[in-house]
């Protein structure tokens, strides 16, 4: 066994590299897929490009602003628990008492301490209702900038995911031509990325590695098999 | 305000129907601005249906897939993560005490309850990993059919919601007829969709549902324009 590192460590900078990862795993995946997909089924690289870039922005918006969204909505979200918990504090008393016991008693206090850490706790309004978010909901405060940066990295990650199995469309005439280039260095940056990703996660990383690229492959090729029967 | 509901009411239903959100939201809007995209750059609408069912195996697949590896990764990272505590309360028990006081110290217990609740906590070493796990790391135990179960919920949502935007091209041979019947008909599924959707995360459903809309308005046509300028 490896010396344990602080948890801290690894939970702290994990929010731009989520967003990275996020937006780069799709973005080397889809347009690899599509442009895969059309390979099997038109005579010109042109259609594959404008395909391409068309998927690269509408992928990059949707996921960029699915970001903030989502960053926006937890917000709100909180916001609205936070009210919420105030009121209960304020009018359901004895509740939110049993509540906050009922934490203590689930961590193994005795009953003893379960009234006891109640009671200071519940002292002070502001602190319980900290605390109840916190470990009763498990929610926690939302840095307010946030989902603008979110939405930024996804949609800047998305971008630059997508151009790397496109670009070889841009210099070949034969979609096949092009779709082998991309294969082979699609399949090669996913599985740099896998390792990369694997081990911010703390998986293996060469088995994570694999299993993002073999989901690259597959996805490519039932794009490249459902295209090839829809072409008929 | 209105009458507060168990806050744990709304947390549990949610994590199919959170799948649901991710796979819908996304198959919804991408393969439509794809298709919008084309509608500007190309003369015919089978290409389109050719192109948007490539994108929805993609797609359906990198995020299928994509959830079934992130459920695998929260199962491995949870599982080693209890092993490192266990290794810690065997092997560095006066940091693991001193992390403990920690805690009972931010949620602003007494120094003497802070020690007592420690020494009950720590005398059970199952139940101490149990509650560093959750409440110092902030990790829950997965469930361990999670990953697959996630798996099949987004792949099918993305297709559900793919499948409403492209089906209007398999029906017309213009592309711009094409594209006319699916801006109707998938801004209002959009609409409906992000009314729900608000509903669930506590959003106001009127705003939430339009910005959804916005989002798939702008990201189809952010895609025409930017097929329009590569298709010169």
């Amino acid at each position: 066994m490896d010396i344990p590192l602080h948890h801290e460590e690894h939970l702290k900078s994990s929010d731009v590299l989520t967003d990275v990862v996020i937006g780069m795993s799709d973005g080397l995946t889809v347009p690899f897929a599509l442009a895969a997909g059309l390979s099997g089924a038109v005579d010109s690289t042109h259609i594959i490009v404008i395909a391409g870039i068309a998927e690269i922005a509408a992928g990059s918006i949707a996921m960029g602003l699915g970001g903030y969204l989502a960053g926006k909505t937890e917000q709100d979200h909180y916001n609205s628990e936070v009210k919420r918990e105030f009121y209960e504090v304020e009018n359901l008393r004895d509740r939110e008492i049993a509540e906050t016991k009922e934490f203590f008693a689930s961590i193994g206090l005795s009953k003893e301490l379960q009234d006891k850490a109640t009671e200071e706790i519940a002292k002070d309004k502001k602190q319980w209702v900290d605390f109840m978010m916190k470990y009763e909901l498990g929610l926690d405060r939302p840095d307010p900038k946030r989902a603008t940066k979110s939405a930024m990295n996804i949609g800047l990650s998305y971008i630059a995911g997508g151009l790397v199995p496109l670009s070889p469309y841009f210099f070949v005439h034969s979609p096949i031509d092009g779709l082998k280039i991309s294969v082979v260095v699609t399949l090669l940056c996913l599985f740099i990325f896998g390792f990369f990703k694997s081990r911010i996660t703390g998986v293996n990383p060469w088995q994570g590695a694999t299993r993002v690229m073999l989901i690259g492959a597959f996805a490519a090729g039932a794009a490249f098999g459902v295209a090839k029967l829809f072409e008929g």
